[in-house]
Formats: structure tokens, sequence, C-alpha cells
């Protein structure tokens, strides 16, 4: 039975797991990045992992499938610029240099599309014709699924649903614009909200909670302020529930998917999110018949990533050069 | 050589055509729609049209397509809900009625998807992989082909671009919602503005080309007074022209597409709107790489819903039941 190895690359951790072909996890680790170190040392450290699972699995992965933090030249197989990671990543040759230091094929996707396709493979999607993915994290990532194919684009970039202007005078956001739905409903802009309103004196669960620490305020401990009671915190979840309702029936009414799937952590927050996204759809929709069109939390949660890079591993012979689509 | 009819069902005119399988044009006619008549009285003046054209080109038809101005039931061939035409257009089986009429096979699909359909078979988008069709007329519609296939959703409603949210706190949509791309940046959206600066008397030249009556203000009579001179009238169309570009960003980021196509009647008010509509796509774009797409007037101009009907007549048989996608 042939084992693969998929490496989520995260500003903070690696995390890598080895998997079957079904996507059953034999072994499964995670070290921090190190980042500042810069590519060589983050790629020594990948590959490291990447061996000790191989031990602990006791067979050699087949292939090996990378999830990345930003754009990549997917022809070949370089990274173009990791916006969250702070050394240069400018032109890294990320899938030679890996391949040659673990010894088996790797393939290289943008970290949500790669958690797109783990939806995909091994998720929800697996009953979805057409899919739209969002990943509510630090920023707002998401990916495009046609007819059981991830739509790439052609460049990796199709997908971006988090830098749907939503405002257009708004925030200003990281790729330079103005009022992304990111600046609106990633999980910094709720935590952001929540700062200001820890800081105003608004919010006493959330003071104690969070021990009056602006740095312990983050979409987990605000969900909890919200369900013991604190109306201001939970007001500012709604209204980034709004703003993601408000992506979702953009990507409706442009390609009417049969499932959206919201992950990345913010998603944990749940029902006050998610019953938020799901009434705003059903009244901003109009007269868009969207009553079939389910809004579901990803099956695979937190794993999304590591098992969407097992499934590049698996698929990732199926890029196309032009990289239209996956699968 | 066999011929093929197409009708554009307008809520003005009845707009036919006869033509070949390359989109030939061989006999072309219209007529009033005279929607208050219902639909009997509409069905039958279409049909007269398909026998006049048939008369005149000396052979019968051997498919009709029509473009219906809203929701239909494809799988039916009713239609669902026509917001332009003012008597009840609930559940009547046009397909049927009309193919009894005339003696061909009849393929329905929303006008918009329709026009899309033309531009794909026979304009721009027969060198494009995934293009993206905006209609500025009354309305904003749309429609988005992907791997040159036009996307229908299970319903025939993806692709309705006009419905994007740009300002989720703006101006009251027709489709119950507020701030759609519809209500900032379609001709009528346009004209109001116009009527507005009219009324205000900030537009001598408006003033003079309409005659000082708020019932000429239109697209066309606009881009004129914007050349001779009215900057008020030329900022109107630049307002527009940057909220089209925010809905053509909008689709970017989720798909990607290596052409947006611009049809519909204002797109005749030509350079002050494209140029707009083409910076701020690039100065909105972020960091995503879209140096690639092209934005371009429809080469098939005021025809596109025309041949779209045409090109339904030749490649109707290949809608799917669930009406996923068309060709």
């Amino acid at each position: 039975m042939d084992l693969y190895v998929g490496v989520d690359l995260g500003g903070t951790n690696l995390h890598a797991a080895i998997a079957d072909a079904d996507g059953r996890i034999v072994a499964e680790r995670t070290e921090p990045t190190l980042s500042h170190e810069g590519p060589p040392g983050v790629l020594m450290r990948m590959a490291r992992l990447v061996h000790q699972l191989a031990e602990t699995a006791g067979r050699r992965p087949v292939a090996c499938g990378v999830g990345v933090p930003g754009f990549l030249n997917l022809a070949a197989g370089t990274t173009k610029f990791l916006p969250n990671l702070p050394t240069n990543w400018i032109d890294v040759p990320v899938r030679e240099m890996l391949a040659a230091q673990i010894g088996c094929p790797v393939f290289l996707l943008n970290d949500v599309r790669t958690a797109t396709l783990g939806e995909l493979v091994f998720g929800h999607g697996r009953q979805a014709n057409t899919m739209a993915f969002f990943s509510i994290g630090t920023g707002i990532g998401g990916g495009i699924v046609v007819d059981g194919k991830l739509r790439l684009g052609p460049v990796g970039a199709a997908g971006e649903l988090g830098h749907q202007i939503i405002l257009p005078d708004g925030p200003r956001c990281g790729c330079g614009n103005r009022g992304c739905l990111e600046t609106l409903a990633s999980a910094s802009a709720i935590a952001a909200e929540g700062v200001r309103l820890l800081l105003s004196g608004q919010t006493p669960k959330l003071y104690e909670i969070a021990g009056g620490d602006p740095g312990q305020v983050n979409t987990k401990t605000m969900a909890q302020a919200a369900r013991e009671g604190d109306s201001r915190v939970a007001e500012a979840i709604v209204r980034a529930g709004q703003y993601l309702g408000i992506g979702v029936v953009n990507v409706v009414v442009t390609l009417h998917p049969d499932l959206v799937v919201v992950g990345g952590g913010a998603a944990a927050i749940g029902d006050l999110l998610f019953d938020t996204v799901r009434t705003t759809v059903q009244q901003r929709i109009g007269m868009f018949p969207a009553d079939d069109m389910r809004i579901e939390p990803s099956l695979l949660g937190e794993r999304a990533g590591i098992l969407g890079a097992v499934a590049l591993a698996i698929r990732g012979e199926q890029l196309t050069v032009r990289c239209c689509h996956l699968l």
C-alpha cells in the first residue's frame, strides 16, 4: 500500500502527515517553522519532518504535497511571494530542493487551495459538483471547485475569495486594495473589533476570560465571551458573519455552487457565525433560487490543510501545465 | 445547408433572425412585443415572425432558440418569473407551445446567458477558456464560461453578475436586495444620475441635447454630453465604471477568467466607460496577478442576444437535464 506525505507550511508551524490513498493518517507531526532562518533552514526542517514520519510509518512516501501560504509559479515549482513569511521567498525552487532532500516527487499549491482540495477529496466535497471554500483565519483564503475540479486559473490564483471587494471605501487590506472581505470578516478583523470593545470597557466577560490582556483576544475567547453573555462581542461576530454572508452571496450569483464550506480557525466560533451566514444569504439572495445550496463547516476541520496536502501528493501528477484546474 | 432561428424576447421588442450554422444571418426582423396582450398573443407573434423569416429565407429552420428575460424551468421548458414583462408569465410552457406553432424543436435560455453563448460561439469567446460576460442595460445581466462551457448552475441562474453586492447598505434593487451592482452601474442607474444632474442644472450640454426633457436622458445622450464637455455627466459615467470595475475584480479573484466581455446598450458609451473599468481593475486587483486578462466590448454588440439565440438553436440539444452547463 502506497503512502503519501502532506506538509502544511504555515507562518508559525510546519504540520506534516503521512497517509494512505484514502486519507487515513498513519503518522502526524508538527514543528515550529522558524521562518526567520529563511528558505534553506525551513526546507531542511521540512525534509527532516518527512524523514521522521517515514520512519514512524516504516515506509517511504511515494509523493509529497506541500500547501504554501502565498503565490507560486506552479509550472516552475517555485515560490513567488509569501506575504506571511518574513524572509525572502521570491523564486525559491521549493519543489526541486525538497524533492532532492526527500527522494520523491513534490507538488506545491497555495495553502487554502490545498485545503479546498482536501475538502473535495476527503470531505463534504465528495458529494458536490460545484463548491466554494472559504477559510477564515488571519486572512481569508478560498478555493473554487467546478464540475468536481479545483479551479486554479492560469496562475493558480483563482479562488481568492477573501479579496472580493465588499466595501469600496472600506479598510485597507494587506493586498493593497480597500474593503476586501478579509478586512471585514477575517479572524484578525474580528479580533481587532474584540480588542476595541475590550479597551472601551464594553465586554465584562471577555475581560474576565482574557484576563484584561488584548493579546488574549481572539475568535476563541470571543466566542466564549459571546456564549457567556457579552452582547457586544456577539454583535461583532454577527457583523463579521453578515459580511461573510455577503461574500457567499456574491459567489452564489456568479457560480451557484451546490455547496459552500467554511473552514479555518474562525469556523470554530460555531453556530453564532454559521447561523448568521445562513440567515444573511437567505435574506440577501434576492429573487435568486438557492434553496438547495448547503453552507457547512469543513468536515475535515483543522486537518483540511494537511489532508489536502496528502490529496495533492496523490493527485499532483494531474496538475496541468497551464494549471487551469486540478483533478 | 441547415438554417436556425433565434428569437430575443424583450420587454419592448421581439427580435428574430434566421442564420446558418456559422452565424451568418440570412434574414432578420423586429416587431413590438406588445406584452400587455399576455403570453398567448406574444407567442403567436413570435411564431408569425419565425414563419415570415422562413419565407424570406426560402427554407424552414431546423431548430429555434429563444432568449427569455428572466428565470426559467429549463428542464420543463417553462417560464418561472419574467420581471420585465407585465402580464403573468408564471409556468407558461413556452417551449412546447412555440414548438407546436413553428414545427421544430425550441430551446429556451435566460436572455443574457443567451448573449454570453453568442459571444462564446461567434464572438470574442472563441479564443477564451474562461470568460465573464456583463450586459449593461436596464439591469445588469451576465454569464460565466468555464473551460469553454456556459455555466448555468442547477437552475440556470449562475452568472447573475449584476446581483453581486457591492454596497451592503446601498440602493434597493429590483431583486429585493440592497446595493447590487445593478443598482450602481446599470444603464438605468447611470440615467437616473443624469436626470438628477439635469434637474439640478449642472449639465448645460445634456440639457441642450435632451431638449431639457428628463425622458431623453439615457446612456447615449449622456455619452454625447460627456464628450461635448459636461464634466458632471462624465463623472457620473466614471463612477458607474468604477463600480463595474469592482464587479469585474470580484469575478476575477473568484475565477480568474482570461476574458471579460462587456455588452448591452451601455457598452456603446465606449472609451470613457471601458478606460474606467480597466483602470479600476488595475488599481484594485491588489497583489493578484491578472496582467494577462483582457476586458473587451462585445464583438457582436447589439446582435449578441440574437446570435446567442441562433447558437442556442444549434447547440440546444446539448443542454443537460440538470443544466449545469451548455456545450
